[in-house]
């Protein structure tokens, strides 16, 4: 990857980033209103340096299709608000027991599993809210909020928690289960911010199955590598706890295919989506990048 | 009350619970769907023989302006939902650390705090799931999904959650801090079934007006009863532990006023409300004997 494509590409994350940060700023009560602790340990987790990886797939995908970005401030911070979530709830005593997060101490160390728990329900209940607020058509809003429920819910998110407490600890790997963890745990939030994007923006139904395509391939790359470096990385670097999956014996792409057959899948879904994302000429310039970047990431 | 007035109530309630539960039922996935530990965990706290109070509430409401009852069934089984989800969470060993609940094990007890969690998300995702499948007008929807997201968030529901924790073992007993918990925690959730009601059925700006007055004043007369019968009763009447509060020095009705004037306080609020709901005529009886039955419930 040349220096000038990267610096581009990541002058974008850092634009786009800022930009969720504002909305999701301004939407969230300030740290000062009432209950004070819930507000501080919701945005201690929600600001501490996310990557935003999946508003900027939304932002990108949606400036395919469409050019007004304000239109979807809503629906990107949605999502980032349910990914948060999910996180202080993977952090918990009762789920992972991880004491880092994004580089800090987990909310939970921070603010006691008490209100870590409030923080996380709160940031839940607002992707909801903030969804109801957005300003596209009524019934684009309920489908959003139909398909936000499924994934969120046992359709997905909590399934994939559940895949992984029933895996910690198997004798053997298991594709299947490895398939089901990613495809619900991340695969899903991926595609939804997809979906979202091209609901929004009306692209036709042949280019959200396109652009589907390139989030299941984004989201097998992304969370094959996040597993290798989750082997590779320092704690420093990744800003958790790094070889934590291994200690708690998770089934991840490494424990399953080894290193460098997961880094050769990892380069194999990049190709794929590129090839899907090169048809869209100029525009995808960025997204093409970011597919690349994904593959070289060090956190 | 006459014996045959209270035969009357408990039909009409028993009617109603049937039909909620018949909705609920069909609503959510069945206990052998994957992933099963959390749709066991679910209906074992669901259907663990609630009373179903909101739900009722909102129907019969619903039924002095309008008649076609099916419209609310997904309205009803939201509130249910949601106050489920406090439910468990409640009961979770971050909070309350309960272990019996509708006179069962709390559902973490049986299924493990990991589980009881996720459980628990499942049913706060589920309520807004729901909602927006209910065949009413799409602006309504939107709406009820705001003020769902209202109330059960921090400006609700989790800000009672935190002023439960910031108030055990307080030195004395604060007025300012009951009203505001007993607002958060029960009244709001109570004025959002009547409030759906009223939206649903078309009921006119003053009726609704009114109909909120008498949701105050009956969820301010079973809050105070229900915290009596916390001082009075046993664990196998009441479902839940008995005397916990006091254990945990909780700023309750009986803790600020004492036990007799907290009932005379319960009377009060009961004859206002039924002041109001007499100007509906023969169509408000039932209402009118749920406010009655609220003072001599015995769980």
């Amino acid at each position: 990857m040349a220096d000038n494509t990267l610096i581009a590409l990541k002058k974008d994350l850092k634009d786009k980033k800022e930009w969720v940060n504002i909305v999701l700023d301004r939407f969230l009560p300030r740290k000062d209103e009432y209950p004070k602790e819930i507000h501080k340990a919701m945005r201690h987790t929600l600001f501490a340096g996310g990557k935003r990886f999946r508003p900027y797939l939304m932002i990108r995908t949606f400036l395919l299709f469409s050019e007004d970005v304000e239109k979807i401030s809503y629906l990107a911070a949605a999502i980032e608000l349910l990914h948060t979530y999910s996180l202080i709830q993977d952090d918990l005593p009762e789920l992972d027991d991880d004491d880092t997060r994004r580089g800090r101490q987990a909310c939970h160390v921070v603010y006691g599993s008490n209100i870590a728990l409030l923080a996380s329900d709160a940031l839940l209940v607002n992707a909801f809210e903030i969804l109801s607020h957005a300003e596209i058509d009524e019934g684009l809003v309920i489908k959003m909020i139909k398909e936000l429920s499924l994934d969120a819910g046992i359709g997905g998110l909590l399934a994939g928690q559940m895949d992984d407490i029933d895996s910690e600890g198997l004798d053997k790997p298991d594709r299947k289960r490895l398939n089901s963890i990613h495809n619900n745990k991340t695969a899903k939030l991926i595609n939804l911010s997809i979906r979202f994007a091209c609901y929004a923006s009306g692209a036709s139904e042949k280019d959200l199955q396109k652009m589907e395509k390139v989030g299941i391939k984004l989201g097998m790359a992304f969370q094959i590598i996040d597993d290798v470096l989750d082997v590779e990385g320092s704690a420093g670097m990744m800003g958790k706890t790094a070889g934590k999956d291994a200690m708690q014996g998770k089934v991840t792409f490494p424990a399953v295919y080894g290193i460098e057959k997961s880094r050769e899948m990892a380069e194999k879904h990049v190709q794929d989506a590129i090839k899907i994302l090169n048809s869209y000429g100029h525009k995808a310039e960025l997204l093409i990048m970011l597919c690349e970047f994904i593959l070289t990431r060090k956190f």
